[in-house]
């Protein structure tokens, strides 16, 4: 049995098991992690979910194990349109989404039914690993767009969309993974007017808008897109748990369509059980609640990180100072390999990202992911301490 | 915006939405409906559900509801390599199998890691139209093999081989969909000797195995494979309940490793809530009197179905009369078409599938499938006394 070229373009490329093997052994009880994007499990609303697992089944029991619909248990449609409307974006309708298997599905459908062999997809320069990871199964070429401590430079995008005739810009605006970055709103308007102006699809990934802790919210590119240009994809992971895997993508009702047709083929359905028990808790669980005291526990998080890593650090090594989400991004001197800090960093039980499978074209050595929203301040602290030791060790070979 | 050939290629051919459209109808309250391919709800263990849900949460509720990994939760792929063990398959350990989104996600994602555009899969004709527009999406070409009464003719397969040079082999050889034909034993070992002989992967998906309600159970094509050549997916969906959408797939260590990697950037990994309290549910539920009240209850149902055919539909129909599963396969009189009687049989508020969807090649018109799993015998009585009618009728005009 043969391994064809094309499967190896499809699942090569990407180192795909970094994060996996890394989670293997974070797992494991005194290492500090700072890898991974995992919420802060002593947050998540246990009692809440139980509760609304007993209603759902005393209440709906047979329909809530039987097979659903593949667009989605209706409901949490709704929910999810009325959610569009408070983050700004007029005129959603339930019919407008779709559930899926958590936002990653949501990036995997849309590759695969706009994306050709040797399409281009414009991206952030590091951005999502597990988005380029999905993208490269259906063999995209990636082009870099300039990016600043404010986001995509837009008005780079007329010359490449001339140049590279994308099939759409992929792109985190906000608390982006890996670096934390956050596009300004001058930015959003002027990217959005281009986009129209280039007839460039824009695909939204917003996994942590909600995740803000300091700061006014900004509009999503969403909520400017009167012509059905922008597709929308965002999550429950992060405000309610991931372990549920749900998801969910708004797009004009023609890609919907398709990415409806392409879902059924994929897995029918997302879990109709727990679509049915997180559509019950966000009712009667007070999920504002929940996800203000998630904000307030992750900007403690981040302000000892950031406290820690100025305290420590050695001089040469700047980082990203988010507004919300999950990462910071540490740019380490050039010549630091941070795959090889990883190993020591690993055998003195604490534990990052190296931040080259972040990039889409060549892989910067000397760049590191940090997670703070999976550990608790005191860890934090010890865990930076050790690694700030250790950079200065390397630094000093 | 375009949308591309090739997307048509993928998304096309199959009338994606048959089934679907279908069970909308079918939704409303008053239609008796022998279409789509659902359990019967009433036999669903609500109450163990509940009770597992409240265990799982209340002794691992924030592990639960966390990421987790791709491969399972590890438990449940214990219970899944014991349960193959079960199924007559030696040396099967938790380690050789992957926890899917439903077995529908295995399917697709063995067309993922297989398939190049052009690739040819032998399969029986009719096959599951899910497989079929599952693989379509990887642009498969389909070759029927040889079937009568007892399924698959091995003895055709040299040829096939040496003329088309496979990709794989699909099969559903339990209680097939949606014939509900078996492929006998001997049959079986034959078609393994073949295999082994022209190096033919083999994908036995086996969804209804477990629903035998007379005859003995025959081996498992895995059961026989002791060089990794069969590629082995089931489902919980018809022995706990479809929901929570939970498969599994077994394979070769090679051909698994490739399964992981592409689901990670699918949809990372199926619900963990999900897999605990199914797992606990297995461990603690007595499933096994659970999967024997539905063989009862099917069994009872198939009975009734079969005699009241026999009883009411005119002369020059045949039928399938399955020793398990979920479906009857009617052949029509050939001047015949389904599509055209299922219009009336709406309006008369009876349902059922028209056969034609269920080809890979050239779409016949005198066949349907009907589904005896999710209606009471009262109804099943009812309906097919409705059908008969119209069959009448239409064979008088």
């Amino acid at each position: 049995m043969s391994y064809t070229p094309q499967f190896a373009r499809r699942m090569g490329g990407v180192n795909p098991s970094t994060i996996r093997e890394i989670l293997k052994v974070t797992s494991l009880p005194d290492v500090i992690s700072f890898a991974g994007g995992l919420p802060a499990p002593e947050l998540f609303p246990v009692d809440e979910i139980a509760e609304s697992c007993r209603r759902v089944l005393s209440e709906a029991g047979t329909q809530a194990l039987q097979y659903g619909t593949t667009e989605g248990f209706q409901p949490l449609r709704e929910w999810v349109a009325a959610e569009m409307g408070r983050r700004g974006v007029a005129s959603c309708d339930g019919d407008q989404t779709l559930v899926t298997t958590g936002s990653q599905q949501a990036i995997d459908l849309v590759g695969r039914v706009l994306l050709e062999p040797g399409d281009v997809i414009l991206m952030e320069n590091p951005t999502y690993l597990a988005a380029i990871q999905a993208f490269r199964g259906y063999e995209a070429r990636f082009i870099a767009v300039p990016t600043d401590e404010d986001g995509i430079v837009p008005d780079a995008l007329p010359e490449l969309v001339e140049r590279h005739r994308p099939k759409f810009l992929y792109t985190v605006p906000t608390f982006q993974n890996p670096t934390g970055i956050t596009l300004t709103e001058a930015r959003r308007r002027r990217l959005y007017e281009l986009a129209l102006e280039l007839d460039l699809l824009v695909f939204e990934d917003d996994p942590y808008g909600a995740l803000r802790y300091r700061g006014e919210p900004i509009p999503l590119l969403k909520s400017y897109d009167t012509e059905g240009l922008v597709i929308y994809t965002s999550t429950f992971s992060k405000i309610v748990a991931p372990g549920v895997r749900l998801g969910w993508v708004t797009a004009s009702p023609e890609i919907l369509a398709k990415l409806i047709v392409a879902k059924q083929a994929v897995d029918v359905h997302t879990s109709g059980f727990d679509q049915r028990v997180v559509h019950d808790y966000l009712m009667t669980g007070n999920p504002d609640s929940h996800v203000d005291r998630i904000r307030a526990a992750y900007g403690e998080r981040y302000g000892v990180m950031h406290e820690t890593l100025s305290e420590t650090f050695p001089d040469g090594f700047h980082w990203t100072q988010p507004d919300g989400g999950m990462f910071l991004w540490v740019t380490c001197p050039e010549r630091m390999d941070t795959a090889v800090l990883l190993q020591s960093a690993i055998s003195h039980k604490v534990a990052f990202v190296p931040g080259y499978d972040f990039f889409p074209g060549k892989q910067e050595r000397h760049f590191m992911r940090l997670n703070f929203s999976n550990s608790p301040p005191d860890k934090i602290r010890e865990g930076i301490k050790r690694l700030a030791e250790l950079c200065q060790e390397h630094l000093g070979t």
